[in-house]
């Protein structure tokens, strides 16, 4: 394959410069305005492919912002992998902090990094499967393996119409695999390959009591109060360690395995460090756990917030007639969402203290994805990224969730091989955005040999493969 | 006596058309703009007063609104009563509410009832006891005994001035006993003294996390959640009777008798009727107590205000970096506000959980208030309204405070006597306030029987009698 990697080499400049073009395309998802900005962009990745011998390229309405599918289906007993991206990106705001780099779509390269808003989320990451593709296709004619592209536009701040699109072209975009690269590495020394991350069941807890706002002296001592209550309900859905006390919560928590233990130890982060960087006196959590296990392998219990009352200046002495509060469960394969929602509502109102009404309801659930260690589409990820990158990526989870992930594993059947090739320390979502060059550069060189490991990857009978 | 209530009985249109005048004067202490009439208010009772015989008669500037002080001390060997009321009132707002009675300072007589703003509250409450003192004067040219006629203009939303100057004047002040209407019954059928209020002890806890938001699946299960941390020192404040846990917190309570809660059954409000009233499915509280009895003569505990984080539409999956609360426990004769102030705050030291820094502030206490059932100056306030009103009145405690009766016992040693005319049904504070004329009326009378009675109190040696 030395003569793709060449071929790739030799075009370093041109795709930099072509990176540029989509980096000044201001797609920003979130901003109804720039909503023709968004299918540019996306108009731009198709009329790119246009000349590469990809089939099938299509700008495809999703009932939200489009979508770009392409294929390249010639490689019979390989596996089909779908490279997924998005190229739409967060809004620059607040424009004022770009401190570095003031234009946040004019992109640049300066101290060996390439700025602007997009680069490490997510244009400088996917454009490298796309580079890599083209430059097999260029070089030989052909892919090794078989290739869907989907590159979404709402990633960022989506309508919902990418997953509905998912769902309801299973057959279109089936696969073995997902490729994509939307995560980072902790350090420039150490590359990262992500096989799971957490899901969530999202709740809104809201707590009556009397039907009007009373006086705490008039009426005091007579009545639940729904404040008091609401304390009552959120200690009671947890423990002294924040685990929660829901009964069955841990019932299908697929325990964490020393080999997976072993990985992490290798990015092993400082908690010393990581508690100052927060400003705490101490991490906290459930005992017999890594705060780094904590946060990617096990469930996590959060209030996102709380009201009711009064909130102002000095003291009013009210009882409200009602209040409420937001929390979500972070889940761990193989928790459900849907029968989480069951098993935490049912607490919920099992908590419910007399003399109010509790109304508890399930705001969103997202399915935890976890793609076995020992998955060969993931060995042949780290080979691929230890080929460019010349270190062997460590295996590691995340504790958030990328959703559309959950949705290609339930529709699709497909594990998602996460190979980013991005940094923490990028600045992604924030201002002066940035990403190494050479991790764009290399990253190319891993994509031409990502599918050539992935064309090794002996796929079951039952593969999808046309 | 029988002179006196002729004379008073004969001068009626004559209280009402003056009651009238000084109910037509604006007097909202709350709002700055209306400080001139408040102290016109202040300056007609004490024009009132010229003419009457009292001494002493001045507008006493107290660092708030001013304060009108006169008296009466020639009649050695009787005990010096302090005739205390209110001469401001409550905002009229909303004014579009006022449906009954559209003009609430315009007052007029409509169905057995006077309307407008400070009827009840307070001005037809403390009035006839000027009344009646006049009468005395007008009829004997003395009192029965020596009184201090003390009337404030800030006790709908005071500066604390008055609370200062009766401070700094206790020798002006001094007396064996507060004459004081500006309380309420429960029904037109049953008349009612209080002998007691509750105190109350005040705080704010702000809870401090991290040092900025986090997002909960990058973060969560790391570290300490400040709004879980809320909801678990809230509940540790509690037991599931809503008892405070606080170490020490019942130490001083005095108990209920049997002889006081005789008393209360006899005005024993429904507590079915009161249930649907809240809207409430069951009422709630200690055990082993009435609904009344655990408002009255029990403390409770209330969080009045809760924040933090997100409350808006939808789900944000935040770690806020704070929130807090606010919350009171009402006290009960004879516990110390300065004393629970410091058990609390130790308490919620030693329920805030690692993790988090917990700040507990007192923001403000009230000492509660008791005259001992068999206090002479009680029981001569029960003949005396027993004699104008034809039947004998229950003596009963208040949930709520009166904060200046807390002064008056602390810094006068002097007990309050709340032999209130008005009802709970005359919505004070409300729109369409008012209160029976026939109250009024007998509340003159039964003032004229007051200071009679008051003067047959054998005091002890040491009374500050002039």
């Amino acid at each position: 394959m030395l003569d793709v990697l060449e071929y790739a080499a030799r075009n370093q400049e041109r795709y930099l410069s072509q990176l540029f073009e989509i980096l000044r395309i201001q797609s920003v998802s979130a901003d109804p305005a720039r909503a023709g900005e968004v299918r540019r962009a996306g108009q731009w990745v198709a009329d790119f492919l246009a000349g590469t011998g990809f089939e099938h390229i299509s700008v495809m309405e999703t009932g939200g912002h489009p979508a770009v599918y392409a294929d390249w289906l010639h490689a019979p007993g390989t596996p089909t992998i779908m490279v997924y991206g998005h190229y739409d990106v967060q809004p620059e705001d607040p424009i004022d902090k770009w401190v570095i780099h003031p234009t946040p779509f004019e992109p640049t390269v300066k101290d060996g990094q390439i700025w602007g808003r997009g680069t490490s989320d997510d244009k400088a990451q996917f454009m490298p499967h796309i580079f890599a593709l083209e430059a097999w296709l260029k070089v030989r004619g052909s892919l090794p393996c078989n290739v869907k592209i989907f590159i979404e536009g709402e990633e960022e701040g989506g309508t919902g119409g990418t997953h509905d699109f998912v769902r309801s072209h299973r057959d279109l975009l089936a696969c073995d695999a997902v490729a994509l690269s939307d995560t980072s590495w902790f350090s420039p020394e150490q590359p990262t390959i992500v096989y799971a991350l957490r899901g969530i069941s999202y709740f809104q807890v809201d707590v009556k009591g009397p039907a009007r706002d009373l006086h705490s002296g008039v009426y005091g001592g007579m009545l639940r109060n729904p404040l008091n209550a609401i304390g009552q309900i959120i200690a009671g859905l947890q423990d002294d360690q924040g685990r929660l006390t829901v009964p069955g919560f841990y019932d299908d928590v697929v325990p964490l395995t020393e080999v997976e233990k072993d990985e992490f130890r290798k990015v092993a982060i400082n908690d010393d460090e990581r508690r100052k960087d927060l400003g705490v006196e101490a991490l906290f959590g459930e005992a017999g756990y890594t705060s780094l296990e904590r946060n990617w392998a096990r469930p996590s219990f959060d209030v996102h917030g709380i009201w009711g009352g009064f909130s102002g200046e000095g003291s009013k002495t009210v009882i409200a007639s009602e209040g409420g509060f937001k929390f979500s469960c972070r889940l761990v394969a193989n928790q459900d969402p849907e029968k989480i929602r069951g098993l935490v509502e049912d607490h919920v109102r099992h908590l419910a203290p007399s003399g109010v009404k509790v109304d508890v309801k399930g705001l969103h659930g997202g399915t935890p994805v976890m793609v076995p260690v020992d998955n060969p589409f993931l060995k042949a990820g780290q080979d691929a990224v230890e080929a460019a990158f010349g270190k062997r990526p460590v295996l590691v989870r995340e504790g958030a969730s990328i959703p559309i992930t959950a949705v290609f594993l339930e529709d699709l059947n497909a594990p998602s091989i996460m190979v980013g090739f991005g940094l923490d320390s990028d600045n992604i979502h924030g201002p002066d955005e940035h990403m190494p060059l050479s991790h764009f550069r290399n990253g190319i060189a891993a994509c031409v040999h990502l599918y050539k490991a992935f064309a090794g990857v002996v796929i079951p009978s039952h593969s999808r493969v046309p």
